[in-house]
């Protein structure tokens, strides 16, 4: 096993936690002594033990004079635990392999330098390219105080999510469908706007993550019936109803008594201002949103530049009706140049259908 | 080497000729005495010599006693030439891998068993799944009397081919562009409607084949200016323009006079009835077609029946506006499981965008 070998390791321990973690990134950590892999650590939890120390535990005082691998820079300030780097120093650790900076403020470079004047060999971006995938959600976060965005969408090729009359059960197969679940797990809040609510009345459950998933519904005049599905089944603290001031008082009162989080956000254009409320939402650590639609809620994301992924479900049928509700509206594009682009896609098959990913610029 | 190198050594060479040897099929082959190759041939253009003729030429009387590697079961039946499979007998070749039976009704299994009497060890199917997509085409030709008709779409990831402002030019990169023009060179005609030769007035031209690539057009009145570009540089008699007993006596006898080919077809709906004018094609020896638009034509096509495949260059951009022009119009769907359904799809990238494929049942 090489440098590149031992770093893919700490990156796969690191996935073990994936979704659980936040607002805290994914770390994995490996401690080699020799060809011998005498210690493994992962951060499991926000709040738990960061991975380095957890290695750092395991291996005790074999650590002295061995190698750490891990996938992020060690931290440098005191948060919920004790700087890594200092525990990193006092273990006796001769060489430290990082796999990416820490891009959080609080640190980015500063471990990195602090382990080199304590005159620990460090080496700096093994596998940075996955390790920085791993973590983008935890990346923008960590650097814009914003969460991290993904626009979901499955359309048909022709870019339909809903036929004239408002059919859309179900375009893509049940293998993504099931897929779109599991992604779920991966973000810390649920999105969707209120006539989605209305028309499909989804549960926006995840696959595993059974609590803690935040589910926002973007609801200017809290039309959200109290008996929607998305209740049910759900601590009501996980429930973000994003209204405006037009909503009824008397409405806003009755939720937030069941205990459901109310956020009367300012209005842009007489709707809630998407900006004012993502901001909001990362001050609460709510650090990943996925945004499922529907088709004017998504365009509103767009329009507002705060979406930064899309992963878009396309099913092997053609509507090829003019009529049918198209995937993303609400803007008004003259020039092809005017459109929203995108960069990076990538394709695969999921079941019959085909997922495209991709990034915006924001 | 073993049976299946020999194979797809014949179907590499059947490939040379690709695009070029309609309304013949593409053929390869190898003969091979022992571990050796003593001749190669393909089909290079209708009414040249077979493969089968071409590579027993070359081999001459060592031929005596070796094995053949053909990828299309050779002809029974006098056409333009005479039939390979008695060729085949005369030679003394003692053993023959077919890659496909001929799906052609005069052959279709009669020269297998006719090599079988005659003594000749054969064997069918090798790289059968490959050669059948080689030559999908042909095979609908054969069997149908219908040209194999592909359907192009150029959008962006919502579907849309041009703004509400009529804009389209570029939705996909050039690398695509490049690449949809090639695809050109693999059919016998290129269709359009009449809108598109209006809106965007295009040349048409394949990337190689020069000459003899059919333009159609879809013009139930002849609306199609006499200046327009796809008539310049192209052999009048290369294009066609469909039309209907509507449009002026006048102007049909211009462009006959001009040489252009105009079918006047009867009415579907008040259209160029497009089944019946795809079976005149097929008579004609157009054996495939690459239906280009616009949202229209392609609605028709698939509302018809008459599409066997698609290939849809998805750009990298969101246009998000529901005036904006979808790629394909004219259906009116009430309920997702009415839409029209693709199977096999597959993507890869080409260039920034992304290139789906995949088949219609028809």
């Amino acid at each position: 096993m090489n440098d590149i070998d031992y770093m893919n390791l700490a990156y796969r321990l690191a996935l073990k936690a994936r979704g659980r973690t936040s607002p805290n990134p994914l770390v994995g950590c490996v401690i080699v002594r020799g060809k011998t892999i005498i210690a493994e650590g992962w951060h499991r939890r926000c709040g738990a033990d960061h991975a380095e120390v957890v290695a750092l535990k395991k291996a005790g005082r074999r650590s002295r004079g061995a190698r750490m691998y891990v996938t992020l820079e060690p931290c440098y300030h005191y948060g919920r635990t004790p700087p890594c780097v200092d525990a990193v120093i006092e273990s006796g650790i001769k060489e430290v392999m990082i796999g990416m900076k820490d891009p959080n403020p609080f640190t980015n470079g500063k471990s990195i330098a602090k382990l080199r004047r304590a005159g620990i060999k460090t080496r700096v971006g093994i596998l940075q390219k996955e390790l920085r995938a791993m973590n983008e959600a935890f990346i923008k976060y960590a650097t814009k105080k914003m969460p991290f965005v993904a626009v979901k969408s499955a359309q048909s090729l022709d870019g339909k999510i809903a036929t004239a009359k408002g059919d859309s059960q179900w375009i893509t197969s049940l293998a993504a469908r099931k897929y779109a679940r599991r992604l779920r797990d991966d973000f810390d809040a649920i999105m969707v706007g209120i006539n989605t609510v209305l028309k499909d009345n989804p549960r926006l459950n995840g696959a595993k993550k059974t609590k803690g998933l935040k589910k926002i519904v973007i609801d200017s005049l809290l039309k959200i019936p109290t008996k929607s599905l998305l209740f049910s089944g759900t601590n009501p603290s996980d429930i973000i109803l994003a209204t405006t001031a037009k909503a009824s008082l008397k409405k806003r009162l009755a939720f937030q008594k069941r205990g459901v989080r109310v956020m009367v956000a300012p209005q842009s254009e007489g709707k809630v201002d998407l900006k004012w409320l993502f901001k909001q939402l990362a001050k609460n650590e709510v650090t990943s949103i996925l945004a499922e639609g529907g088709a004017q809620t998504i365009g509103s994301v767009l329009k507002e530049k705060l979406a930064d992924k899309i992963f878009c479900y396309v099913a092997p049928v053609i509507l090829g009706d003019d009529k049918a509700l198209a995937s993303v509206v609400g803007f008004n594009i003259e020039k092809i140049s005017q459109a929203v682009p995108l960069k990076n896609i990538v394709s695969e098959k999921i079941g019959h259908d085909i997922l495209i990913q991709g990034y915006f610029d924001c």
